[in-house]
Formats: C-alpha cells, structure tokens, sequence
C-alpha cells in the first residue's frame, strides 16, 4: 500500500513536471517553433562568441580557414583571435560618429529587439497601399516624436530616406528651383559637418551649388537668387543649438536634427520648421541600417523629394524599415525613458571626465555648452554632446589634429575638414567604451605630461 | 500489486514521456533558446495567418483597431479580413515588375532562408575592414556568377548598390567626364527600360545629359563628345539579348543584366563587358530589398561609383546585406538548380500559356523569343521571358494599353512609356500566380470573343 501510494505520488510529480514543462513552453505560444529554429540557433551561437569582451562575432562575419563560426571582429586596439590581445602603442580612434555608446542598451534588450525576417517577407516593390513607405512605421516615428517632444508631426508629411545622409540632398533638390537661370545657392555655417559641400558637388547639379559659409551671404539674400541654407541643431561639430542665419523671402532651410534627441541635449521645445530631417543613426545608434526621415510641411515639398528617393532607389530597403519599426517599438515600449536615459547617462558621464580632465590643461580647451531645462526630461540637465569640439591653445599648435596624433597617438577629425581652423579637432565620444577608455586614457596622459615641459 | 505494476509502467511511460520532449528539444542544440525566442514566435503566428491563401500578412503590416496582429494584404481582385472575397469585375494588374512568381520557392525554403537579426547587429557605419561592403557577401556573389556562368567575375571590383536603380546613376556618373565642356550623351535602344531617362533627367547635372534613342547617334559616335549606352540584355520589355550599338574611342556601355538569370533567358556565355549590373529583385524576387551590385573592370570607374554610393547614401543597408547573404547562401546550397529550375518552369509555362493564346488571335501578336542553349542547363531550353511585348496588329487600336483596359480590364504598361508605339503594351508574366491566373483569364477572354464581333 505504501509502494502503491509512493508510486502515486511519484506519478504526480512527473504529471504537475510535464504540465509545467508544457506551460513554460506555451506562454506567448513559444513552445511549438518549427521553420523559425534554425535561424535563432544561429544567431544565439555566433552571439554566444564572447570575442572577451573587446570585439563582436556577427552572423555575416568572414569565415575564417579552419573556422567554424564567423571570426571575432576586433575593438580598435585589440587583436587576436578572441581580441584579447591589447596593444597599448596603437592609434586611438576617436574620429568617426560611430554611435557604438548605445550597443550596450541593446544587448540589455536582446529579447525584445530581436528580429526574426521570413524568407518571403515583403518581396515586393511596394507596401499594401502601393506606396514604398511603410504606415506603421511612419505612425510610431509620429508617436516618438510627440513622447519626446522633439518636433512638431502635425499636419506634417514624412518621407523616409538611407539615411539622413539621402534625405539632404533630396531636400536640397526638392528646394531648388526648376529651370532657373541661375542654380539655388546651397550655404551653411562654420563650423559645419563636410558631407554638405561634398554631396551637393558630387551631384554637380544644373539646379544647385555649394557657396560656402552662410556669413558670406547674410547682406545678399535680398538678391533673386535662391538659398537654401542647412541648419544643424545640436550642431556637428560642436553641439550647439544653431538657428537659421539668414532670412528672406527667397531663403529656404534644411534643419539638421541628427542629434535633437535626449541622448545628446536638452530639448527646450519642439523642433517646427518647414523641412526637418531626422536619422535612426543618432537615436538608437543603428548607423549601419541607413535610415533617416524627413518631416515636411508642403505638399509639394514632401512630393518632390519622394519623387527624388523613387528614382534614386526606389524607396528605403523594406528589411530596414522593419528593422527600424522594431527597435522604435522598443524605445517607446517605456515612453522613451529606457534608451534616452542610458544614452544621456552614458554622455554625461563621459563629457563631464572629458571637461574635467581639460579644464586642467592650458594647452587645450573645450567649447562650452551650458545646461538647459529640458522638457522630455523635465528638468535641467547636465551637458551632453556627441562631441568634444578641442581647440589648441597654445599659439604654435597650429594644426591641432597633428598635435594629438604626434603627441598622444590620437586620431581626431581635422578643423578644416568642418571649414573651421585647423587650431580646432573633433573628437568623438560616442564611439564604443573601449574606444572612449583610451581616449580618456591618453587624454590624461597628455594633459598630465603638460607641466612636465613646462617646468624644465 | 497489479495496481502497483500499472502505476509502475504508467511511470516508465511518462518518463520516456520526459526524456522524448528533451531529445526532441536538444536535436540541433535548439532546445535552450533563450533571447530569440519571442522575435521567433512572433514570425511564425504571422506567418500562420494564411489569408485564404489569396494574401499575406507581413510584421510590419497595419494593426488595424481590435485586431491584435497585423492584418491581411490581398492580392489584386481579392478582399475582406480574410483575403476570401473575389471581385470579378476588378481590374487585373499585369503593370509592374513585382517579382513575386518566386515566392512560393521561399516559402518552401522556410527554414533555411528565415533570418534572426540581433538588436546589436551591425550597427557600425563600416564593416571590419572599414569599408561599407561586406566580403562575405562579396565572395558568395562572385560564386554565384561562377556556377551559373552568367559573369566574369575574376580580377574585376564588386560595389553594391540599393537596387540596380541606384546603380545605374552611379555608373552614368563615373563614366561622365569631369569639367568637361560638353556632357556626356547618354542614350539606349528603343524600347527601353523608362527610369534610364527619368533618372538622368531628375538630377539634372552638368556632366551628363539624356540624348534619347541610341540610333540617333549612330553615325554620329566620332565626335568629341563623350556618350554613355544602356545597353540591356535580356531587354525590358521585350526580352532580346541585345548588344552595344555604338563603338568608338568616346564610347562607353553600361550593359543592364537585371534579367540575365536562368529563370529568363538561356545563358550563352559568360557576359564579359566593363560595367555590368545586376539585382538581387529579379534574381532571388527580393524587389523590396533594394540590393544591387555592379561589377566593374577599371579600378578608377569603381572607385568613382564607391565614392558616389558613399555620398548618396554612405553605402547600403547593412540589414539588407545581411538578408542578401543569407538569400544567396539558400540559392548556392543547391548549386542554384533549386530556384533557377523552380523559376524557369515557373516563367516557361506561363509563356507558353500566353503564347498559345495569344497564336490564335488575329489581333494580337507577342514578340519572339527564340530558345537557345544555355551553358547552365546544358540544353536548349523553352523560351521564358519576364514580360509579354504585346502587339495591338489592327489599324484602328493604335492604343493598345486602351484597348485591353476598356475590353478586358487589364493593366498593363503602354508602348509609349518605353519610347515605342502605343501600339505595343507590355504584360508583365512574374506578378503573383493569383495575377497570372487572372490575366490569363482575361486574355482568353479576350481572344475567345474576338470571332464574335468579327463575323458579326
């Protein structure tokens, strides 16, 4: 009778196991995966490559002789197989806008950010209403931007585009006039980020041509001519909140909002003017997707660049806009605060070592950015910019970015490639940590070796 | 004790209940998924919306009020929630070049074309070598072009762009000369593909200039001025393998292979020219991609069409490389005999279908294709083109594009977009199998009621 009831009891415990077994593998019927498996076991295993910590194993790495996975992709500074080696007498990069910062945000969301794309997914060249703009994704765009209240959506037109990088030169052309004797002046102010000279002369357009810095043309634009001027707010290089310079009814903008998002600064109001433009790179960090957007207030604006993307590509890559919908979904999963927060924390925390450590030096200075009231965050907050804006004190450092390269190994970005003086580098502090460690690192070094010369 | 023995066995089972479900679980290490779970479980309820088999629901499809997933999207002529209503009296859509004949290969390669995409992916502008193109994407289409024999690859550069479309700009550019007096003419062989003109047309640059037919130009290739030659091979619409037309020191050709696969046209040999470009649309069906490459013999012409993607739109969509790779690994596995015998069926009998119809009008007639040998197949192989050149042979239907809407209610693409007679009107054959159908329906129609009005 005891054998018999243990036996029971025994029995009951496998029974309440199975079922357990089969309510953990039903909830959010995960439990029946069949054609989707393969893909996440792959992407779980090159996941799982630790590459220590100092690099990353990506499914369409190179596959290496005698691998069996992708080969671990290496952090600037570190080598090896597993890119544990660290060489400390490497250059230190901190000259792209890579904005690596924010990879640890999604590693933290692997769940919810994980995608998984059938192989018939969106084959064809248009979206369920024949445009090649996905709605749900322009519909949660318009719901951040009214969460973060960072622009005005209303009323407004979106156009997507490869990133911000396509939506520029669409605007430019959707600005400029048709069949005008003269082709509009396309202007922007020092110190100013060189892809808007460098495309408008690649296209070397009947309709536009790059003249240069706006202050050349703030008594002139009374003239027929038309101008288009590109407003970058928080500017790039050096983070300020730029307005437009000049003014006229012959006088039409392109604002530059890459990084008008928390992470970066305070956002005192919401961006209204008549063409915005926008870019995934800057707010989740997804440089690589290339997708940007335009927030348009005339129809025939609006409808001259989505002409102008339609010949160029015919529209933004449909596995990238659902990408893009995804990782929005993600941020406004908690109204903004879990991204915005860990990416203003991050910056803050580096410009306020930055700042510090420069603040002792007499040989360098740093451009001043002072804290505002910010209204997603509710509150002033601490300075935050994207980059360190360096200027070279010292009357012979001349050629700023030869002066950190000589002396601590460091690759910034030159002055002069932004228009400005070459006294002037940027600096880039949103690149991955191990990059910003170093940066820090012989920053330190060679504000510390300052008073060593000095005092011999 | 018999109630002791049947508890025993009723264990034993239940236990090997337990270790089945393990096993099962364990088979291909895909028992512990962990991260990916979720992204796999929402893919798969999507994919299992069946839409009466006449639609499709995407993951990025709209999630219209009290539903909880995204909705149907249904092929033309059919609607309701479900995708089960038939409108007999719609218009049949035989207009764009929608790949999607290919669909149904994708769904049957579920597994091993599905793609889990990590939140972290790629989010770098460049890849590990700090270009913007990925090598093993690279070599996996430079295998492509050796098995199927379509293109010399060896000792040539590879550049990638968003579709063929932006590719063929990026070509015009690189061959148009720099501060020349004179823009280059850049002309194709009437009929021709519209977006050749449309796109040169929209940027509107100093360097080059659209010029029309090419055979206006025929004796007229010795002067000076440079001119730049769409050649397109197998043609859209009309499916010839055409040549260059002009020769000449001042000459250069941009031969379009967007249609040079074995679903379409025999392949005689290897094409062999300086710039060549091809799409990932009409080769794997994944139009709303946006993935092209060109492949390029001079070193300095690449590097001016790297240098123009990298402008436009600082390269490609690296989730879109990433499905292309994945993509092209499913189509290598097999040698490509497994899409390119799918595709070829596919496109032959719905050739042969039209073109039995169509032989017994008087009315109507469609151009020749002439089956060839092709190096892949290694035999002559049935005629398969991508489109119907449709001719309207009756004096009086000098709109033919007119003539089938207002009789049949069929869409197709006029004559005169391609620069030919109204006449002509192209039909396009790779659309969905429910828009073949129809048309075929509609065009039997069609001929079917020819007799009557004629022995009226």
């Amino acid at each position: 009778m005891v054998k018999t009831q243990s036996l029971k009891r025994d029995l009951g415990l496998v029974c309440s196991l199975i079922l357990n077994i089969f309510f953990l593998f039903k909830v959010g019927g995960e439990w029946n995966l069949s054609w989707s498996k393969r893909a996440a076991s792959e992407a779980e295993a090159v996941a799982a490559i630790s590459c220590s910590g100092h690099g990353r194993a990506y499914l369409d790495g190179l596959v290496l002789d005698g691998n069996e996975g992708p080969a671990c992709e290496c952090n600037t500074c570190y080598g090896g197989p597993d890119c544990s080696q660290f060489f400390p007498d490497c250059a230190v990069n901190a000259d792209g806008g890579d904005p690596l910062f924010l990879e640890p945000f999604w590693m933290q969301q692997a769940a919810s950010s994980a995608l998984l794309v059938a192989g018939w997914h969106r084959m064809s060249y248009s979206y369920g209403d024949q445009s090649t703009i996905s709605q749900e994704l322009e519909r949660h765009i318009r719901k951040l931007h009214d969460i973060v209240g960072n622009a005005a959506t209303e009323g407004r037109y979106v156009v997507f585009g490869a990133g911000s990088t396509q939506l520029l030169n669409a605007a430019v052309y959707a600005l400029s006039p048709d069949n005008s004797s003269s082709p509009a002046r396309v202007v922007a102010s020092i110190p100013f980020y060189p892809v808007y000279e460098l495309q408008t002369d690649i296209f070397n357009s009947v309709d536009f041509q790059f003249q240069g810095d706006t202050s050349l043309w703030k008594n002139k634009s009374d003239s027929d001519t038309e101008v288009i001027e590109f407003v970058t707010s928080p500017n790039n290089p050096d983070g300020q909140l730029n307005k437009a310079v000049l003014h006229g009814p012959n006088v039409k903008a392109i604002h530059d909002h890459a990084y008008y998002w928390p992470h970066f600064t305070a956002i005192p109001a919401p961006a209204d003017s008549d063409v915005m433009v926008f870019t995934l790179s800057k707010l989740t960090g997804h440089a690589g997707s290339r997708f940007g957007w335009a927030i348009i207030k005339d129809k025939v604006i609006y409808q001259r660049m989505v002409t102008y993307i339609a010949l160029n590509t015919m529209g933004v890559s449909r596995d990238t806009q659902l990408r893009a919908l995804k990782l929005i979904k993600v941020v406004l999963a908690t109204g903004g605060r879990g991204i915005f927060e860990f990416g203003h924390e991050t910056m803050r925390k580096r410009w306020e070592k930055m700042n510090k450590l420069i603040s002792t030096s007499k040989r360098f200075s740093l451009q001043k950015v002072i804290p505002e009231y910010c209204n997603y965050f509710q509150k002033i907050r601490g300075a935050s910019p994207a980059y360190a804006w360096l200027k070279c004190e010292k009357q012979e450092d001349k050629h700023c970015f030869a002066v950190l390269q000589a002396v601590a190994n460091i690759t910034g970005r030159q002055g002069s490639l932004f228009y400005a003086e070459d006294r002037y580098v940027r600096l880039s502090l949103i690149r991955s940590q191990d990059d910003f460690d170093l940066l820090l690192h012989k920053v330190n070094e060679l504000v510390v070796g300052e008073e060593g010369p000095q005092t011999m």
